[in-house]
């Protein structure tokens, strides 16, 4: 994701995320996704609702989207993950912008002539402009681009990959692991709508504080959910019981930026992740899990948050630390049962 | 101390400290002061020296001089130890400045109509401009001023705390620490140096880096001499062996900041202080001895670095963490033998 270019306080305010998005999709079955409801407010769990209001569908189709989704992004991130474990690296190519911006917000900088192989742009900026000529709203990843035209199909990224899951089963790889079980949804709702309000947005709500009072209450907010996850994680393996499910998708890419950015940068200082005894192990359990770890680029990560928010850190100095070797010591979590694919497989290594 | 106002951070640069301070002494034979050698130009570790170039001797005199000393800095709060380690707070009187700056630098804006109740003044400048009507440099503290005149006697950091041991022996305390033992002279004042210029200083240099190469080089340096304090202390229960000296008192002011400021706001974040088994048991060790801890006020030492420093931190929001409780658990330190005070007695609980 991304805000817009260079001011992310506004100062005596709170931070508020931008939610609307491009809430095209993707599905296996066009028609039939019109005829259903459409999605509940809350814009989480979409899973069995049709189309919001204005929005197309468009069909699952192996080989005519790509990608696009930073390493560095913790909403890019999840779509990452869920794209390994799901196994559609084969359906579904990837493009991946470098860690920081320019004005026009992403690049492809990482790549020959910073421009994306497939797409043949530099700026992502301009497939989304080739879909909206005038795209009102900020550059964000992840995003879906259709190749052939160039233009954005999605960047609802709480849906993406809800759809990676749902409507894209065809082409799951064999063994892949089901991240939305039918009998865990119900209770699943509430644990990832929390994350996202409390953590994964928390942590920029404490960040992007623009007085004392909205950090002061941004702080206690997170803290509070934090605590209740160590709770949480204190008896069982995943957040949801015995295997991997969406729910900790969205809850690793926010752990994983814990101490190297939020702690420091974003003044989410209680403590380090390091100090939390059970959440701790957990996210070093599925950072050591085939699809999650592989997909985590401490490096970008680092250099997107301190050299991008340059209201926050002026002199945009990427720190050395931390040490970070410590996220691959053993973590214990398999006394508590449980593993991470259930009756399925881990992916493969990654391909590139 | 202080740098020029709002500036910290110079562009491109490495951080240089001013070190030219007015360097007057308070001794006790003022005749045969100035009949010694002037001191060497390290300027660290003026025991046996006479006066700098131009500086001068001023008599020891109880109730003459006021020490002017903000608890938030690490340079006055070595004179705060001393002081009340050797008991001398009926000889010297005490102001204290709040954490922030305005624009004239240090204010005692604490105080009952924001004026020291003794000097009459708001603005510690003030008392600079009566010594030096055209005073150049930064207004910083520990200042010594001489109460009747209102004049800064010296701000010379390095050497007050020495003088406060050597030259006011005849005001200590009964039971008064040595904290500086004729027989660990040689061995001490390269470890003091070395503390000063690796860390004490150090940390700036994180901070304050103009650039990424000057970042870069400067948490090499510090993490360094952190490995290096954290072998030294794994055997010894103190700096110099078994009873605190001048060298603890140097170490000390810059470990109690690490984890609430320098690991975030100077980014020197290879790990928290917290995470150091020897270091971090060798710092609770010295805070919970009387004349330590009982000078350290982490609400204003976090509220000095993160408001005065607007150019690292422009939001000027103070971190709510980390939590501080952890300062008083056991340290399990006199496993390794040694009493703090030797001979000697921990001075009574302060008296304001």
């Amino acid at each position: 994701m991304s805000e817009e270019q260079g001011i992310y306080v506004i100062k005596g305010g709170s931070f508020e995320r931008d939610t609307n998005y491009i809430e095209d999709r993707i599905v296996a079955d066009v028609e039939a996704t019109k005829l259903l409801p459409p999605p509940p407010a809350s814009k989480i769990g979409n899973v069995g609702f049709g189309l919001s209001e204005g929005a197309q569908a468009w069909p699952v189709e192996p080989g005519r989207y790509r990608l696009i989704a930073a390493a560095a992004c913790p909403w890019a991130n999840r779509t990452l993950i869920v794209r390994r474990l799901l196994g559609l690296e084969d359906v579904i190519s990837l493009g991946q912008p470098g860690p920081t911006h320019d004005w026009k917000s992403w690049t492809f900088d990482l790549d020959p002539n910073e421009v994306d192989p497939v797409l043949g742009t530099h700026w992502l900026r301009d497939n989304y402009l080739k879909r909206f000529p005038d795209y009102p709203r900020g550059i964000t990843v992840p995003a879906i681009v259709e190749i052939e035209s160039g233009m954005v199909v999605t960047n609802n990224y709480p849906q993406i990959t809800l759809d990676f899951s749902t409507q894209w089963k065809a082409y799951h790889r064999e063994g892949a692991p089901d991240l939305l079980p039918e009998d865990k949804l119900e209770e699943m709702w509430p644990v990832i709508k929390r994350i996202f309000t409390e953590v994964n947005n928390g942590v920029y709500r404490c960040g992007f504080a623009g007085s004392q009072e909205a950090y002061d209450a941004a702080y206690v907010r997170l803290w509070e959910a934090m605590d209740w996850l160590e709770e949480r994680l204190a008896k069982q393996r995943y957040l949801m019981g015995d295997t991997i499910t969406e729910a900790d998708v969205r809850l690793f890419t926010t752990l994983a930026r814990f101490d190297p950015v939020y702690h420091g940068h974003f003044k989410a200082n209680r403590n380090k992740l390091s100090e939390m005894e059970h959440l701790w192990a957990y996210a070093r359990d599925l950072y050591q899990t085939p699809g999650f770890g592989d997909t985590i680029d401490f490096e970008q990560i680092k250099q997107h948050y301190y050299i991008t928010h340059s209201d926050i850190n002026p002199t945009q100095v990427v720190p050395m630390g931390p040490d970070l070797s410590t996220w691959n010591e053993p973590h214990g979590r398999e006394a508590l049962g449980g593993s991470p694919f259930g009756d399925g497989t881990p992916p493969p290594p990654p391909k590139q």
